[in-house]
C-alpha cells in the first residue's frame, strides 16, 4: 500500500499553526519516499463546539472511523471553560477515545542528548532516561459508572466509580507487553493494590497475563505514591511502566518534565483494530496562538509514531525522527525550547517546519 | 497544662530505633523547658499483627484516643506483605486515621539550605521551597463504598468508589484556609473536574468555603496532571496545595523528592478534636533495621508539629526545629543525606538523637 487517507485534527489554540508546520514535513517525505497520504482536515474541540455544538461532531467521528489513521494536534482554550461538562473541548477528546476503542495511550518519554539542560532536574539523572508510559485509556474512574453529583441525607455528594473488569486489564496488559518486549523488556505495573480492590485485580491480571505470554518480559509492581518518587529520584530505573487511566494521566504528565519541554513529546493512542489517534501531549497554549512562537516538533514525532504503529512505514517514521534530531543538531530552538546564553538560534513555529522539511 | 500523656507507636522495621533517638530528645526538652510527657508505647502494624493477629487492635485505639496525643514511627516489612488486605501493616493505619477521625493530613516539604544538593533536581529549582500539602484522609477511594471484586457476565471486577460529601469537602477546606491563612495565604486546590464529578463538587465547595471564610486567601485550581508537572517545573509557585485522599497521597510523595530524602520530612494528622497522630513520611526501611543507620529527624521534626498542634508548645516546637538545622550545621549526617564529597560526617540514628538532645 502506497496510499493512506489520514484525518487531520488541527483544533484550538497553536493547533492550526503546528499542523501547517506538520503538513510541510509530511509532504517533503512523501515526496522523498514515494508515498501518499491524503491529508483531510475534520473539526474537534473548541473549534467544533463554535461550529457544530458538540466538541467532537458525528461526521468528524465517521470521518475519522474511514480513515488509515489520525493526527490530531490540541484543544481547549478560556473561551470554552466555563461551559457545562458535555460542552467543553475535553468532552471531544473523552467521546473520541471511547468511541474510537482507543484503550491504549503510548507516551514516550526520551531525553535528547540536545535538550539534556531543559529539564529541571540535573544532567546526570536524566541522561540516557528513555521511558515509555503505557496508560490504559478508555477505563477507570474516567467513564465508570455509577458517577454523579446526587443529593443524600439533605447534602450533595459527589461521585464516580473507579472500575476495571479482568478483559480491560488484560488487553492492556498484553499491549505493554508487546510495547516492553520491544524495548528494554522491563515492565513496571503501578497500581495502589495496598489500598484499592480495583489494583489488586490490576495486579493480579497483569501478573497473570505477563508471567503467562510474555516470559521474556521481567515484571515489577510499584505503588504509585512511591512511582510519583521513583521517577524524580531515579527515573533511569524504569523501561516501560503501564498503568491505569488516572494513574497515567498523572505519572506521564510527571514524566514528561524528565525531558524539560513538553513541546517535544508525541503519544498514540491506539484501539485493537482500526485507526489510530496520534497527538502532541501538550496543551493548545492560547496564550501563544497564532504568533508563530510554537513548537511543531512533538506534533511532527506524533507523525512518526503514526508511520511506525498505524501505517506500517517504520523506515520513515525512523527518518522523521532523525530529522528532528538534526534540525536540534543545527541549533535551532522555538522558544519553550531556548535556554539563555546556549548559543543557539530562535526560530518560529513555520521556519522549524521547513527546516525538518529541508533536513528529510 | 504542664504534663502531658503521649501514645508511642514505634511499628516496624526501623521504627523502634528512631523512637529510641526521638525519646532522647523529647527527654531533653522536657528537662530544659519543664513540662512533662509520659510515654507510654502501643502496638501498630506489623508488630500488632505477630502479637494480637490485629494490625491495629482496640487496645492501641484506646490507649491513642485517652492520650493527649500520638507518636507513630513507621509500619510495615516484608514478613507481612503476603497476608490477607485486612492482616496487612497498611491496614492498620487506614483504621486508625478513620477511628480516630483524622481527616486532614498536613505534609509540609521545606527545603533546608544545608540539604540543598540533596535534591535530583538543581538547586535553583528547590532553593527556598516550602510548599505544605493539605490532604484529606478519610474519604475518597480509600474508604468509598460500594467496593470489591465481584464476577459480572462471567468475568472478574474491581471497584472503589471515588466519593466525597460537601461536609467531608468543607471540613477539609476549612483545615486548608486556615493552614494558608498562617502561611503565604496563597491557596492551590488540586482535582481532575474536567473529567469526575467529584472533582466538580470539590472545587464548588473549596471556592465557596474560601471565598465566604477566607477572604484573604488567594485561591487558584489546578488540574492533578499539571500539578504533577509544575512541582517539578518550578515548585516555588506553591505555598499550599489541598486535594483528596488518592492525589493527595501522590503528590505529597512527589513534593517530598523536591528535599531529596523522605528521611527529613514530618506530617501530621488531625481531626475535628481529640489528638492527633505525628508521623515521619518515610517508611520502616526493612533492609536497614537494627543497624543504626536509619535517620529520626523526620520523627524528630514529627514531634515538633506534636508540640504545635497538639500540645499548644509553638515555642518548643520551634526550639526542636531549630536543633535539627544546628546539627545540620555541625555537619552530621546519617547516611541517607550524606553526599560523596561533602565535608560532613557520618553517623548513626542514636549519634544523630544524641546530637540533638544535647543541642537542646
Ligand atoms: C484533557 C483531559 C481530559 C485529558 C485526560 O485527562 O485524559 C488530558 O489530560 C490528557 O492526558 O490527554
Ligand atoms: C501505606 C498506605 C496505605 C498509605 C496511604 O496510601 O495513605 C501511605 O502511602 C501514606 O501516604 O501514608
Amino acid at each position: 500500500k502506497d496510499s493512506y487517507v489520514v484525518t487531520l485534527l488541527p483544533g484550538d489554540g497553536i493547533g492550526p499553526e503546528i499542523t501547517a508546520a506538520t503538513k510541510i514535513v509530511l509532504e517533503a517525505l512523501c515526496e522523498k519516499c514515494g508515498f501518499t497520504l491524503e491529508l483531510r482536515e475534520a473539526l474537534i474541540g473548541g473549534a467544533a463546539i463554535d461550529a457544530a455544538n458538540d466538541p467532537f461532531p458525528q461526521e468528524s467521528l465517521d470521518q475519522c472511523l474511514n480513515s488509515d489513521s489520525v493526527l490530531l494536534a490540541c484543544i481547549g482554550g478560556y473561551k470554552w471553560d466555563n461551559n457545562p461538562r458535555d460542552l467543553r473541548p475535553e468532552s471531544g477528546l473523552l467521546k473520541m477515545r471511547k468511541e474510537m476503542g482507543l484503550f491504549a495511550n503510548l507516551r514516550p518519554a526520551k531525553v535528547l542528548p540536545q535538550l539534556l539542560d531543559a529539564s529541571t532536574l540535573k544532567r546526570e539523572v536524566v541522561e540516557g532516561v528513555d521511558v515509555m508510559v503505557v496508560r490504559e485509556l478508555t477505563g477507570d474512574v474516567y467513564f465508570g459508572t455509577p458517577k454523579g453529583i446526587d443529593i443524600i441525607d439533605g447534602q450533595r455528594v459527589g461521585y464516580n466509580n473507579m472500575i476495571y473488569s479482568e478483559s480491560e486489564i488484560d488487553r492492556i496488559a498484553r499491549v505493554a507487553g508487546d510495547v516492553a518486549s520491544k524495548r528494554g523488556s522491563k515492565l513496571c505495573s503501578v497500581d495502589k493494590a495496598n489500598v484499592l480492590d480495583v489494583s489488586q485485580l490490576w495486579r493480579d491480571v497483569v501478573t497473570d497475563v505477563i508471567n503467562k505470554d510474555f516470559p521474556s518480559v521481567e515484571l515489577s509492581h510499584m505503588y504509585v505514591d512511591n512511582a510519583a518518587m521513583q521517577l524524580i529520584r531515579w527515573p533511569k530505573q524504569f523501561d516501560t511502566i503501564v498503568c491505569g487511566n488516572i494513574f497515567g494521566d498523572i505519572l506521564s504528565d510527571e514524566a514528561s518534565m524528565l525531558v524539560g519541554s513538553l513541546g517535544m513529546l508525541p503519544s498514540a493512542s491506539i484501539g485493537e483494530s482500526g485507526p489510530g489517534v496520534f497527538e502532541p501531549c501538550h496543551g493548545s497554549a492560547p496564550d501563544i496562538a497564532g504568533q508563530d512562537k510554537a513548537n511543531p516538533l512533538a506534533m511532527i514525532l506524533s507523525a512518526a509514531m503514526m508511520l511506525q504503529y498505524d501505517l506500517d512505514r517504520a523506515e520513515e517514521a525512523k527518518m522523521l525522527e532523525d530529522a528532528v534530531e538534526a534540525v536540534l543538531d543545527q541549533k535551532l530552538r522555538t522558544p519553550d525550547i531556548k535556554q539563555d546564553n546556549d548559543g543557539c538560534k530562535l526560530v518560529g513555529c513555520r521556519e522549524m517546519g521547513e527546516a525538518v522539511a529541508s533536513v528529510i
